[in-house]
């Protein structure tokens, strides 16, 4: 009986020719899947089992199987074993590989599954550990901002809407704002993992097998969750991968969003931290320069994981079913996407944790008086005016201020008292700390608010830590 | 004191000069989130409550404000309002008119709260409600694969892998992929609801305000089932639309794999299914044309949908915090892809349910014995060949039978025997609905499995529609 | 001979039953190509007086339709003629209400056409006008550019390589990088222009007509540059509308720069502009508040651009020739883009040009001796220092004045030649202004360079407003 | 002097502490731009040449460089030489090893310029040669077209729109339509050329040198038509990438749909074609498959082409100028998206070539009277009827024919002049070959428009090859 023994092909008696090698090369992917290998070896294993506990092979061939396996593992881990492009992939290499060292047993491996229905549980195994790596980057990135906030208790900076200065709020505040866009990624994460926590083997090529395997077996083995209802969906389905990509995408724009800021404070003009030198880089030209290279890369990184997810939606759409070549487009966004979120997110912790933040600085900013009209206007609401007249007002004094070049803490109760009586010892609320201990209510930048925050989310995060 | 009277505008008081009409139209974004008037209405309603529970105003003036909101929602529901652009938005429309209509109280409904924390609450709202009526549409669509599932419980048809004939599966079975994707739609669509259940008045301009509210009693009264733990974040988060975008780019992903595959059931080609003179249309110029119009545009409009979810994540992207005009960008996207799914799930379960299949042509299509070449390959394994050899060997006897045009069911034992002695009898193994009978492992096509399926699906929907 | 007289459904005859409502409402795209109208008609037009010279209608009858053709786009001006959609699109409204205009006639118009070139033609004349219409924008931002730099013409600032600063550029030379800019994006268009010159009318509904028509005829009266050279191509051809697509997300790309530069400069943190109250706006809560929203929704609307061509892209994706009803979603990003485009040029050379500058402030930055570290270790490459040797020793200086506070200025020779003796003499080198003039080689920042290029540019402008 | 030995890192002496070699990891490029290393030598020869003629260096110390880098390229090309991470770049790298290898001239290389400007003009210069490799893989897959439809001059086939059959075609019409399509490709990336092909180097860091470089005498070195007109533009310009990247990826869409037709046409259902054994894969599982995985993974690729070009228009957006980080994520897409143009290029060139298109197949498809319906229709218009009229009553005889199962073709003149009396003779119009000889008006399918049209592809193609 003639046969491929050179390489792992799989589907030779039905082809005449050899396949051309240009279209081995293009179609190969082992460039990128091979990856997956320790994934692959670990289905194959629970698969072998569970071959043998049906008995559609014997304990002595799972054995051999088994050992086999774990065999080739560590000659893929240590690059002893090098797959190429006629492997056409990594299931078909390591098959390959397992009959070279095992023979006959091997060649068995392959029974009741498809590389249509394995791919998709190696994938879902890198998944579910994609998850939880990038939840826990995403934690600790949580523990950083924690960290930063509680060593500056006190500082205040104006906050800002349009990027214009609107009112002075606590350092801390502002930082866990993105604590809690970090606590809604890590919240999409959890809920993607449990649709991906589902094994797809035993669908075989699209519709089942015609031998007595046991799927619920393998599900226990390899620690899925459930079982897909359908195998034709089984092989079918990316929407994990598509539901991962978009959460990572929010991930990658909230840091996008932080690094931006982190270019604005590190500049000249905001002057309201420091980058360390050994988080900053330098210019070939310009030797004064220290530039916030981490905190562009990763704003920039935003985009990267906005094209992944494209190109994976983009390769589903109008994909008849059951499987098509199409699907194998989904490993490199996928790959990508993980490794970008995992670096992202630990760089910017570390990038954030060696700011030195100038509380000088950030609290002349928002020392302007100008910031506490608002709390002019609801001073003027206290005192029973209706807060449309009493912005009215208010608005009225701002451009007094502006036109005459006279602070609105300069001004005296005479002149204050001529745009509204109510306005008498109103000069005695600009006070910037003042005004945020008087945001008292729910999720406001109150410090005694902030306090109690932290201190709970410093338990969470110590918690966790140990 | 000289106030602006003809316009809503909020906030003239601090500038000299009256903004530019090129600047009003570009700004405005009155002419799209009109369409939240309701929610703008309920959230003020209930802000002005909490306002009078807080004794920020009257009892008296409460009452004004919310006779007079009703009644301006009356107005614009009739079309009788008809705001413009000197409005700026939805928000300031209706206090502009709140304010035409009853005067001095009318003017402290903006107390205690920015545009910014309320579009954001307007919005949730929204969405809220969009995601139920997704929901809703998709269960429909369920029911009505259920229902045409269970129209043909017997109807064979090649399950196809990469568009080849692969294995003979059950419409209903291949139905129900859809179903399944469908289920996980509604799942991601429930877990982005717990997210967009969060009440953001309350959070200002950005950093909460000094007056005494009390954001429980709205987020009770709005239905929410949280307060935002932090104003910055209140006021400048879109995570949740983002999410749903996400979401229903992939309903419309699943749409358009199945709306493909009716333009192929249709073709003159395949010959699966006809289309119902009623969701089909005709040709300007050819006059025999019957076109799958609806299939096609639904396959067409995944565009829009994930056009729509780069568009919001472009526009995040790199944002410093808090709220800047940016995020006026996020309405039309939402409203558009809201839309489409709902038209689309609605479109395709209608002409779901008005295809008529043709289970002969079906069947005849599945009856090429060369999709039972793996039937005859787990035979091989279950006589005690291995895979891979059962592989090879089965693999020439369909070159064999393609080469000399004998079908695999008109081979003698005789023939068949020349490639493995276990072939004997084997030919009796290739009849299709018995093939498909044998899958009967867990998410197999077999028509026991199906039918229990079927019916447990059934009782649900059932119950959902008393 | 039965007729459906009460719409313009041209495909009656081969159905049974009439359309569903439901499908009606979802197919039709009367709802957003009756901007087409006048294309529609002009087309129609030229294809009337053709099939009158080719004989294939007479005379008379042409005079009709065209007499026809002109009432019903008045009606459509007017708003008087109000399609609905029973219609489906805007070509058989036109066809409908020409028929219930002047009668038999009429039912002439569309011989030898289909929907599917025709559409195609009208698509074609729209982008034909929307290019002209950016460009000329574009023209416009680009002489406000030039105005503005001319203003300003001795105006420093810093530049800035990763927002920090870098070296001082002039003012104007800032401005023109986005004239050049645009200048690409100009030649985007016009190459694009080129591609979507292009006949289609005369495919038919994909292989042509067998009636004698004459296709240059229509390309001469409708101004096309050249026919269509395959009627399969012709129908299913939508480049020029992702070309054009394209175009306009590098334009908004580009705008979306400038427009973040405005946010920065017009911040109090860099206070480098002043924002025009007519083209600012303010807040509902805070009376302090001028926000530069103009920049941010144009930043903002990038966003919608990269979606638009997203959309359509996709809906394009894997298509079977040739015509097919998802190339119908192609309208609505079309014109969503082209409107983008239009005002975000118009309204960013608004504010552009009503900027106040503050060149005392520009300068204060752009002061600081460290800028000019680069010019002291070119000073050194010029006494002979290898240049990688000069920027290391200038790092040590610049580390140097950072750390004792002392400036580059006020160094003596005596401490700068301890660094190296070459520097003797060197602080004259450190002023802003002498550093622009220095940069005098192709394309730097000296004022020279400057004052000559606009110069040349104001005179194109001049002969172009001419 | 203390150096910094052991690294290429080119900005030591303002930095007191060591970049953290996470960081370094993070922001080094030398993992991807290493793929530039020809250009950047290429390119940094050019500038050590204009500095020896602008005096800025010796000609002694030019040659060493030049010979310096000739020798790093050699070394780069055989892989002696590894770059890592401590090196950054592809510029710092081959820096640090000339330096390594000629000593104190290397240390001179770099003077007057600066990476911006350096890797703007690798990336030019890399884009260049994509261009013209891309443009020559199009033009090779024109030419297998034009090969293949000559090879099948009277071939027919259905054409489709809504793929449901519409009127007969020749194949070769059919295949010169994706020949149009690519002839538009290849029309972008040389208007792409044009915008790529100016020299970015002589820009410094962002504001031009202070030392007397020229140049006019690099840019004709390196064969670039012109010379950036602004140094800001220079450094912050990639919209070279993105032209070139949306040119790629309407590349990939036409074979997107080419390459779904193709899988389509070798479908059971169509049968148009059969895939060659060495252009097809088989499966793991089913023996029988054949799959055309070439098509399948064309057509899948469309996706990261719009997903690179996402991925760099999001990076772009909003950027201050002029360098920013973010830039160096062009690079990854810019490769990817070349490499994937390349091979979908070539691999479905060969596909095609290797395709056997099945004559009888196609031209059974096609003989279905009902395809000439609109012949009917034009027929009864050359006999007078209105052409609205003329499809009303072809459409109630298709309906018939449908109704009663009789074709057009068997019926009588008697029952055929039921529906209209100049229907009488009509039936001898009734043949497909004939039907499409008559379609001679430009850009029709007639067979002599397409011989004359293919005469005249194989002449240019020819004079090509040679």
């Amino acid at each position: 009986m003639a046969k491929n023994k050179k390489t792992s092909r799989s589907w030779g008696g039905r082809f005449k020719t050899a396949p051309s090698p240009r279209m081995q090369a293009f179609t190969a992917s082992i460039g990128f899947d091979i990856r997956l290998f320790p994934y692959d070896v670990r289905a194959s294993i629970a698969h072998a089992r569970m071959l043998a506990a049906t008995k559609i092979i014997s304990a002595a061939e799972r054995d051999k199987i088994v050992r086999g396996l774990r065999a080739v593992e560590k000659e893929l881990a240590s690059g002893r074993f090098k797959p190429d492009t006629s492997d056409e992939d990594i299931h078909m290499a390591v098959e390959r590989r397992l009959i070279e060292k095992i023979g006959a047993p091997g060649a068995k491996l392959h029974t009741a599954r498809s590389r249509n229905d394995q791919v998709a549980t190696d994938v879902r195994l890198f998944v579910k550990d994609a998850i939880a790596a990038v939840d826990a980057a995403g934690e600790k990135l949580q523990a950083v901002l924690v960290e930063v906030a509680s060593r500056h208790p006190r500082a205040i900076l104006p906050g800002y809407t349009h990027l214009q200065r609107a009112q002075p709020v606590l350092l801390g505040h502002h930082l866990l704002a993105y604590y809690d866009m970090l606590e809604r990624d890590r919240g999409r994460l959890a809920d993607c993992l449990v649709r991906a926590d589902v094994l797809t083997l035993g669908s075989g090529a699209l519709a089942g097998t015609t031998l007595p395997i046991d799927r619920k077996l393998v599900a226990h083995e390899l620690g899925f969750a459930r079982v897909c209802e359908n195998s034709i969906d089984g092989v079918a389905d990316r929407d994990f991968i598509v539901e991962f990509l978009a959460a990572v995408a929010l991930v990658l724009t909230h840091l996008s969003r932080l690094a931006n800021e982190i270019t604005l404070w590190v500049s000249a003009e905001f002057g309201f931290a420091m980058l360390d030198d050994a988080y900053s880089t330098g210019s070939s030209m310009m030797p004064q320069k220290k530039n916030p290279d981490i905190a562009e890369l990763v704003r920039g990184k935003s985009g990267r994981t906005y094209g992944n997810l494209i190109a994976v939606l983009t390769a589903l759409k109008g994909l008849p079913l059951a499987y098509n070549s199409d699907l194998q487009e989904d490993k490199e966004p996928l790959f990508d996407s993980t490794d970008t979120a995992l670096h992202c997110l630990e760089m910017t912790a570390a990038l954030l944790a060696s700011l030195r933040f100038d509380e000088e600085a950030m609290a002349a900013a928002a020392s302007d008086p100008l910031l506490l009209a608002t709390d002019l206007a609801e001073h003027l609401v206290a005192e029973g005016v209706a807060f449309r007249e009493a912005h009215e007002i208010t608005g009225r004094l701002v451009r007094h201020s502006l036109e005459t070049g006279v602070a609105l803490t300069d001004m005296s109760d005479a002149e204050l008292t001529t745009f509204c009586p109510a306005l008498a010892g109103a000069s005695a609320l600009l006070d910037a700390a003042r005004s945020i201990d008087r945001r008292r209510s729910a999720g406001g930048t109150s410090g005694a608010l902030l306090t109690r925050r932290l201190r709970k989310l410093e338990r969470r995060h110590a918690r966790k830590a140990r």
